[in-house]
Formats: structure tokens, sequence, C-alpha cells
């Protein structure tokens, strides 16, 4: 098959840490160019915005966004509206109708668009879900729980309009909750607890419901030491317990499963299928629940936060 | 035709300014029970609970419910799984998953769910919706601005997790700019104003997009004298201005189009004809970019209210 020139826009931390090793592990992706304000990369051609990559660039046919959510919208309009296939950094956009918006784009420009759900990837995601299937749920408790100074150093952005705040990881969360539990997940309450110097939640406690079965959500961007990245769910069969992001699974009287991380190149795989079937893979329900979240949540005044 | 026995949910002030009176102007429906903590219509059997209003009166085919959104969901759920049809005053749920919860939950039992949105029946709505379809959209203006005290007095729930604030009205707005506007909207970014004893904004400005178009969104909670609910949209051939709600229009070169007032006795007969097609109506695109303007929203600390 043929190779797909790709332009990477937005080179920081998260670039750094999944995009670039993953692109240089080989695949289906020769990485041609990059646009930053700030970064670039040893030997690649860098270019400050995207317009003047895609001008630059007629060749490369696809192009992946990795800046924050906020803004994010007119840089992957300007890339659909030149024809090239879009992949999202999660949360796709800071609102579910720019989201939904970018989607409609793609259709009529008939170019794939793909918004990724990084998490969804995790090695014991699909077993979780195959095991889930045909199981009653009986409860849900989701505790995702991570030092934002540790993952998220000096991203003030995280915490400004639009940055999702604890949502940010904790929409990992609910992209695999999404993706293995049978039954759509519906919002009831949430409690936020907001930095008086900041805009968005560093903790989060969210009620949900999966068909009858309540569902609570644990968010916090404080946590020190240990990190908790946990889903546990209720079953007639018993307690699945999947941990560490979805990278291990623990199923009633079996072995835990363990899988290495191949997160990023099972992303970089699965949009080099989309591009050579022609299709778009758009799934907004994770970003519907934070929004919903925020929608109905309760703020409290939480002390004020810096880095 | 035969005419629908109807049990009506929650007597408070849009029951009684709005839904009893279009029921008792005839119609096709007949006022059967009531189901109210405190309130209860003279001459009509009372029940304190949609529960026991469903256990008492099978023969009731159609409940409406006009309690505050936060809560609504557990109500119109009972009702539709015990096979009645359901219409849920706006806004339809206190969050998006759980509207969509309860279309999909109709459409399982098959019965018929009419989510409103009364102000897209003011009178001139449906023919700024005609005249904009062939318009190139160049701007739109959107002020909804009303006294808190004359039109919810004492209504604290508006003001509590999941009343929606200022947007219990604004999204009236959004209901009728959904409507007539040619594009989808895309929510850009808001802002929140929130008093510091209460949970949602007192006023808020948005920036949206319909296609290319800027979209200057202005709601407030606290204009007394007069009240302001008019949006403008310049496009092509002039400037459209859809002035008190809806009920006013004002198109170039054109004089003035005024109609009455039948908005309620619109919905009812809309609920009529939709039970007798075995058909549902559940858009629920004003209460998306609500939860957008949330998610995306900075909050700005206001001063406290008090009714």
């Amino acid at each position: 098959m043929d190779r797909i020139r790709i332009g990477l826009v937005g080179i920081g931390k998260i670039a750094r840490d999944q995009h670039l090793p993953a692109l240089n592990q080989g695949g289906d992706f020769d990485l041609a160019a990059t646009a930053s304000r700030n970064g670039r990369v040893d030997g690649v051609e860098a270019h400050e915005t995207v317009d003047a990559l895609i001008a630059a660039r007629p060749d490369i046919a696809a192009i992946s966004l990795c800046t924050p959510p906020a803004g994010r919208f007119e840089q992957a309009m300007a890339a659909i509206a030149a024809g090239r296939h879009v992949m999202l950094e999660k949360p796709p956009a800071a609102t579910v109708s720019e989201a939904e918006a970018l989607a409609e784009a793609a259709r009529a420009k008939g170019v794939t668009l793909f918004a990724t759900w990084h998490s969804r990837e995790a090695a014991e995601v699909d077993a979780a879900r195959g095991w889930l299937a045909d199981k009653a749920i009986r409860a849900v408790r989701i505790m995702w729980r991570e030092d934002i100074r540790q993952w998220h150093p000096g991203q003030d952005w995280i915490l400004a309009p639009g940055g999702f705040g604890v949502f940010d990881p904790g929409i990992n969360a609910l992209s695999i909750a999404t993706r293995i539990l049978p039954d759509p997940l519906v919002v009831l309450s949430a409690e936020l607890a907001i930095p008086e110097n900041r805009a968005c939640p560093i903790a989060a406690t969210i009620a949900m419901r999966c068909g009858t079965a309540p569902v609570a959500v644990d968010f916090d961007f404080l946590q020190t030491g240990d990190q908790t990245w946990d889903i546990e769910v209720d079953t007639d069969a018993g307690t699945l317990y999947l941990r560490n992001g979805g990278s291990r699974l623990e199923l009633p009287g079996a072995e835990p499963m363990q899988g290495p991380n191949a997160e990023y190149p099972r992303l970089y795989a699965r949009f080099a299928e989309l591009i050579r079937n022609g299709e778009s893979d758009v799934d907004l329900r994770p970003l519907r629940l934070v929004a919903d979240a925020f929608l109905t949540g309760q703020p409290t005044p939480a002390p004020a936060f810096e880095f």
C-alpha cells in the first residue's frame, strides 16, 4: 500500500510523548512537516501555522492535530476545506457543536475525519467489552485520579475555558466506559470543584446511570503518590476490574490479563485504514457526557491552584 | 376523532399561565387528572405524584410534564414505561443524555415523545424561516433580556444545578434560531455570570457561528423596564428583525407582521397529531447548544442574587 504523507500540528507534550514515537515506529505514515508556534522536530520541515503548512505542501494528504481543544476547530476546518484527511486528539473540539460541524464538513468534502480516543486502544479494553456484552450490569464505579503537576506540568490551558480541567483525563475514562458498557450512559447530576483562580474543575463527581444501574464517577487532578485509573463493574457474574487506564483486566476466577501499551500506534493504523476505506469515525458520546456534567453540575469553590 | 385523556404533572406557574388555558380551549384533549406536590386544579382529580396518577388511571393515555427539568427524567421514564404518550415542557430534561435516553425508551416502548419548544410556535417564526431559507447569512444577533423577578418570581430552582439559569429563557431564543437559520449553529466560546450564592448564570454572552457568519448572543435575567426578546439577521437581502419572542417580524421594505399568541394551543394540537400518527418529535439541538455554552464558558463571579 502507498504510504501517506502526514503533517503533525501542535508540537507539545502529547506530540513528543506519544505521536512522534508512534509515527517513528514505521506504519503507514511519513511525517512530512510540522506546524507549531514554538515546537519543532529535528530534521522535519517546520511551519508556524496549519494554514502555512497546508499552503506549502499540497502533497500532504493527512493532518494530525494535537493542539489544545480550544482553537482546534478553526485548524481542523482549514485542513478539511483544503481536502486533507484529519485526525483529532481527544477531546475532538472545545464544544459538541464544533465537533458536529467538523463531521459535517468532512462528509461534505469527502475526506476522512477521525476523532480519536486513545484510551479505547488500551490493551484490555476490547476484552472487557467482550466479557460485559452478555452480563447484567448492577453498578459501575469509575475512579480517575491523577496528579496534574506530573502529567500536565505548566499547562495552564487545561484549566482555562474550553480546557475541560479534570475532565481532560476524565474523558478518557468516559471513552472507555462508553465503549465497554452495553447500555448508554445518562448524566443525572454532578459536583464540580473549581479553583477560585481558574475556569475549569480540578475535581468532580458525577452521578450517572447505565440502564437502571447506578454509575458513580470520581475524578481528581490532585492525587499524589499512586495514580488511579480504574473502572469497576458489578454484574450478575461477579465484578470486573479494569485498571491502569485499561491495560490490566481482572475477571472473576481468572488470572489477571495485562497487555503492552500500543495506544497511539493503533490509532495511526486505524487512521490509515479509515483513509483507505473512505470512512470517518466520529463518536462524540464521551464529549456529550462531559458537556452534560458541566450543564447540570453544582459548582463548588476550591482553593486557588498554581502549578 | 376520539378525544384523548391527559394528565398534567406539575401545577405551578407555567401550568396555570399556559397549559391549563390551552387545554381549556377545547382541542383534542380532556384534562382527566393532575399530579403535583402542592398545586391542584378545581374540579380535576388530583394526585401527589406521577406514579400515583399512572397507577390510578390506566385510561389516561397521555401525560404532559411541566415540572422543573431537574427531576423530570424519572417522571418521564415512569410514564413511558407505563405505556403513556409524553409531552415535555422545555427544556426537555436536565441533561442531553437524559433526553436521549427518554427518546430511546419511547422508541422501544412504541409511544409518542414530544419535546416541546413553545417559542417555535410564536406567530411569525415560520414566516421568518421561510424568508431566510434562500438568503446568505452575514451576521446574527440574539438578544434575550428579561426580568427574572417578573417572570420567575421566587423560582429558586431556576438558579440551582440543572435549572439552566438565564438559559431557561435563553433556550427559547436558541429554539427559534435553530428553527429559522438555514445552517447549524456552532458554539465557540461563552462568558457566564454566576451569582456567588447560586449555581447557574444570571447573564451570559455566547460567540457562535452559523456557517461562516458570526452569531452574537446576549442573555440577561436582570433587565427591568422594557423586555427584549429579539433576533436580528443580516443577509444579502437586508436585515430581518424578529421581535417580541417571535411574534413580530420586520422584513426589508415590507410592513411589519404581527400575529396573535397561540403557542400552547399549537403545541397541544401537534402533540395530538404525533400521537395519532404514531410519531415522536425530539429535537435536542437547543439543549445541546446550552450544554456547549456551559462546557466552554468562562465563569465570572456576579453579586449574590435574591428574589
